[in-house]
């Protein structure tokens, strides 16, 4: 098992190549740092304060030992910074590109090997590091202008490549879905996605894992973590590298080779491990298991303005194996006793384009106990709907605790519709399928925390 | 042959059921419809005026023969409005809905029985109708504050179902994709996407026919149908109503049953017709096919500044037979001679996270002859990068004519590069998946205007 709480709670942390001319990888990630909880050490001989802060000509000067520093220098000189940590930091953190992703092996062979002979724990090289907002701690070299951060959260997002973690943290933050602990490792050397999975076991604050590879060193160790980790938090893996060209863009992105996926994907069912096929699945499973728990069941209704969008829904169950029974005879004369004459009452109901916003009301609870999970699809581009739908829905979510998931598509109030379901924690999707797959998430657990795929 | 000039380019048009009680459909229906170029004239006993235009008591009254008579009255009422209109109207749109998909299959019989004693020509039942912007024509019951138009272009929609033609617009606005004309045909007594797509086969402002199907009425005359219009435009087709619970939906929905989907399929396939999987592939395809026109070819080249976000572009390829061969080692050569050391010259091509907004002009400019399709994953997260961007993409793409999307993220500057982009006729898409999937549209095309999937 890996202790990480120095990488993500660090008492104190030296930014080696820290600076304050503007635009520079040093200046931002120094800026961000800064508002961290605990003590930050500027390191560049050119200076003696940078941003108001002490600066320290090389990490020897800096007192005593820091939990974390953080180099920001070009390749070629990171294993003299590096012998310089003796007895000066317990993990360093190598944001520098330019090692086994362009062919320099035994440049990266000589850092880590510097590194184990310091026992000093390694990050990277070539990643973007951490992002831990209940510590304030930032370390991407990425303007808060460019890049707007989500908000605390319960899923942790641990990701080989910088890239697809900075565009899930985007696409999180605008589904309104919040993050735990954020690490980004790159070419791996010592700390990987095993270390991570240990730590997130014990890590309270989070629920979900949300995990991006390329590739994965130890298998073995691997498959202990995933395995461990699964059995109490929703694992989502998106395995990149999966055929000749994916591998060959996979290697020469961190420089380790990806296995074989089929191997891979025989372990990750066995766990019961979601496996997202593309980045869309993953936000969208993330999204699902972040609000909301899993419960078993696989029978489906859903409740639709627009009769296509109800269709589309309804092939979409069938290709997760979810039931889409229809309504029960009893259920239905009363639901058609109440509605005018042209409303379905199937399944999918069909509320057609002439529906009021309390219809929803009264076929949610009309069919609430002969169904496990609820897809609500409100087409906005009628006249009928008010934001009050909101208030129904979340009453009915809070009430009944059972899966319920969202497609709101349209315009007019889907956007305010959207904002309102998503802070009830009803996740809202852009089509009928991405709808049903989120919910898919959300069928079929056993009970517990864990999510079947 | 079905000439649908008069459905779509009306001279004249009554509106049965028209009243200027706000929120109402009549009212909502007449207050678009008197955009149109052409004469409109409102039925409603109750009134002598409505919105300005005199009113008449019955299409009766109505001076001479109309080209469209669009019918708003339940459907209980339908039989005797429509023995109303002989020799009065060209075409009756029945909006109404209450027929076979409710289990009325007896009065939809009727219905279709007196138009064809008639001579009238019906669309509908249970249909929202028609939008051609080239005539300002739009009979669909949404007001402008519920769904924006998209604007004039060279996408035709037809759909079986309103509310997936509903979402499609509006997504299509969205991607600033314009449209030539758009069908909701609905319980298709009549007219149907045969007719539609005879129509669509001779329309010279039609480049794109994308149509919604969840059944087929005469399956020969489809087939037929779709292979001379597939002749001269990029056909997609998303076909509803799949599995069992799928077509049980699709016939509730507009009471026709769904046939065999894999009887249908290979015929689509056999004339080059896409077929989209589900409805944001039916987008994102359409956009791709909007926006450019297919060529030759397979080989592809990513150019990205995320290594990740290459990688799952990679597997993308690979999953639609797409080639990412490596850059030639002339051009390789010459191209690591430009960039810093860190970038990776492959395929894809990594500027990483340090990029400027140049180099993205230096790796087009090498690579350009060596592939036949154009992948640039420009993730603003970071530092680097400027608006420039987008003329720099615009100018290599007016000057070689190759395939290209972009795929966009990460926030900053993003939402404007993207509308740079989108102006200049590149598709962005949201993630390195779908940008391929658009790619694949655009490319193993025979030089034709079509697509093959």
């Amino acid at each position: 098992m890996t202790n990480l709480a120095s990488l993500f709670y660090p008492k104190s942390v030296a930014l080696i190549g820290a600076t304050d001319s503007p635009g520079k990888l040093g200046a931002i990630v120094l800026g961000n740092l800064i508002r961290m909880k605990g003590a930050v050490y500027p390191v560049n001989p050119k200076y003696h304060e940078i941003m108001g802060l002490k600066a320290y000509p090389s990490i020897e000067d800096v007192p005593g030992t820091v939990d974390l520093s953080i180099i920001l220098r070009p390749a070629v000189e990171i294993p003299e910074m590096l012998r310089q940590h003796a007895g000066k930091a317990r993990i360093a953190l190598i944001v520098s590109a330019g090692f086994a992703e362009i062919g320099a092996t035994e440049l990266q062979e000589e850092v880590a090997r510097i590194a184990r002979e310091l026992g000093v724990r390694l990050v990277g090289p070539n990643c973007l590091g951490i992002y831990n907002p209940f510590h304030r701690l930032d370390t991407m070299f990425l303007p808060h202008t460019c890049l707007k951060r989500p908000v605390k959260g319960n899923v942790a997002v641990v990701s080989q490549s910088g890239a697809v973690m900075v565009s899930l943290l985007d696409a999180l933050r605008q589904a309104r879905t919040g993050v735990s602990k954020v690490l980004n490792y790159g070419n791996a050397v010592d700390i990987d996605a095993s270390d991570m999975f240990d730590y997130l076991a014990g890590d309270v604050k989070t629920d979900v894992a949300v995990c991006y590879l390329e590739s994965v060193g130890d298998g073995r160790r691997f498959i202990a973590a995933a395995r461990r980790l699964a059995d109490s938090k929703a694992v989502i893996l998106l395995k990149a590298g999966k055929g000749l060209s994916g591998q060959a863009a996979a290697f020469s992105h961190t420089g380790r080779l990806a296995g074989s996926y089929e191997v891979f994907r025989s372990v990750l069912r066995q766990f019961r491990i979601t496996e997202a096929q593309d980045f869309d699945s993953l936000l969208d499973a993330t999204k699902a298991l972040s609000f909301q728990k899993p419960l078993p069941g696989r029978r489906v209704c859903i409740i639709t303005n627009g009769g296509g969008a109800g269709v589309l829904a309804s092939d979409e169950c069938a290709r997760h194996g979810l039931e889409v029974n229809p309504v029960p005879v009893e259920m239905a004369h009363r639901l058609k006793a109440c509605f005018p004459s042209f409303y379905v009452v199937g399944n999918p109901i069909d509320l057609t384009g002439q529906v009021k916003t309390g219809d929803y009301r009264i076929a949610l609870d009309a069919v609430r106990d002969a169904y496990d999970g609820f897809v609500v699809i409100i087409l906005t581009g009628v006249p009928g709907l008010t934001l009050e739908l909101a208030d129904i829905i979340r009453d009915f979510h809070v009430k009944y605790g059972k899966p319920l998931v969202a497609h709101v598509a349209q315009g007019g109030i889907a956007p305010r519709l959207t904002r309102l379901l998503e802070k009830s924690k009803v996740p809202v999707y852009g089509s009928p399928e991405r709808a049903i797959r989120g919910l898919a998430m959300l069928l079929g657990g056993d009970g517990n925390t864990r999510a079947r795929n």
